[in-house]
């Protein structure tokens, strides 16, 4: 059953769905009648089934019959911001999908030394209003309370804007063998908000860890082999999820 | 520094590179010269430094002096199968690519009831040639020491060939709240290889998961968002690589 976020919070059992880009989904491209159930989440993160009542033939509004949902949230329990380094517009729509369905609160693109492009002032705006399309659906399609917000940050100093209880960089971290490592010593003392900054494909600038680092992101590794910079952001999500959802007791 | 598999064994600090495809991207991509060092990995696994002494004119071989390294392995400690519904060449490709860089040693594609395509058998060796080379390639950039094989089997009861010793589908589970995973738990149990079959974005049938299940694949759940086709082997590998690599002391 497909799901679809209104920007109106639901106190009745009756509502109107008004937005033209969800109604056209409904009515056109899904083809639902009257009768057909479809999920609803609406701004305070609760979820709805939803019932077609009617549909208006002019297409301004959808009206359905609607009933909270006892389903347990499909949010993480930690909010997860992560910070990737500005790349290709098909690398950065890539990671702001895969990200969404891994569970990201927040996705921040940011310009950094070694990018291999970044985005001129006059761009930004129709560009995040494109990436947050990309979130909306990505999380409709992955059943997600909430539409993680994407951010786009020009100077990497002003990451430190996000700061959560956790802050982390990934970089490569000498481990000894056998040593646990900073990832999962960081991630033991269950934080309950966390930052990680990616690098570009040619890595940070040296200047720019200290920078990391002096504001207290602390380097971790994540694992032994090479990842492409799209891939880091996805490792470092699933492993939240495992310990965040899966082996809590 | 850049990364070769060669397919002789390095017994001697003296090598020869023969193959036309590594030559190529040596001398003319890369345009190395005596002196400069790239990195070796042979058929046992083992790591050589390997300094350029001289690019042959007509192109038959570079000679190398080689030195073995100390450095750890990239390998996971555990022997990793994953096993994916065919999906669409780009769909196909890219979780080669970064099932490859997340660490897993065998990659199956296989034909299961809701796939949207199948291989005919005309085209399953060249198809199979076209993923190989992209895993040498991941391999390569990801500095592994070993290339993950990509095997098809149109039949999804042929996946029992390739049981380990935890043999797992991915599958929605009922978990209640603050229940550890069945993932979790299998994992707990430190498995020395594991093989996780995944479904087709339309899921598997039900007698597919019947057939899976009594063949003792374990149904396990993936945490509470629903991830698409190619998403849910990464966030496997993931967690395989944070539990197996990140964690144990």
């Amino acid at each position: 059953m497909e799901q679809y976020f209104v920007k109106e919070t639901i106190n009745s059992n009756k509502f109107q769905i008004v937005d033209p880009e969800t109604i056209k989904h409904v009515a056109k491209v899904m083809r639902h009648k009257s009768g057909d159930v479809i999920s609803l989440v609406d701004p305070t993160e609760n979820l709805f089934m939803a019932t077609i009542d009617s549909i208006d033939p002019d297409s301004k509004f959808i009206a359905v019959d609607v009933e909270k949902s006892t389903k347990n949230s499909t949010e993480m329990p930690i909010d997860v911001t992560i910070a990737c380094s500005l790349s290709k517009k098909d690398k950065i729509e890539w990671i702001t999908q895969k990200s969404t369905e891994l569970g990201a609160k927040r996705i921040i693109f940011f310009d950094s030394r070694y990018s291999i492009m970044n985005w001129k002032p006059n761009v930004v705006e129709k560009k995040l209003a494109r990436l947050q399309e990309i979130a909306k659906n990505a999380a409709q399609q992955s059943k997600r309370r909430i539409i993680p917000e994407v951010i786009y940050v020009d100077k990497l100093k002003d990451l430190v804007q996000y700061k959560a209880e956790a802050n982390l960089v990934a970089y490569e971290e000498s481990a000894k063998q056998g040593e646990i490592s900073r990832l999962a010593q960081t991630l033991n003392e269950m934080p309950k908000s966390v930052i990680c900054a990616f690098g570009p494909e040619g890595g940070f600038a040296p200047e720019e860890i200290d920078f990391l680092n002096q504001a207290d992101f602390l380097s971790v590794g994540l694992g032994p082999r090479i990842m492409r910079a799209e891939t880091a952001p996805m490792y470092f999500l699933s492993v939240l999820s495992y310990k965040y959802e899966l082996t809590v007791k």
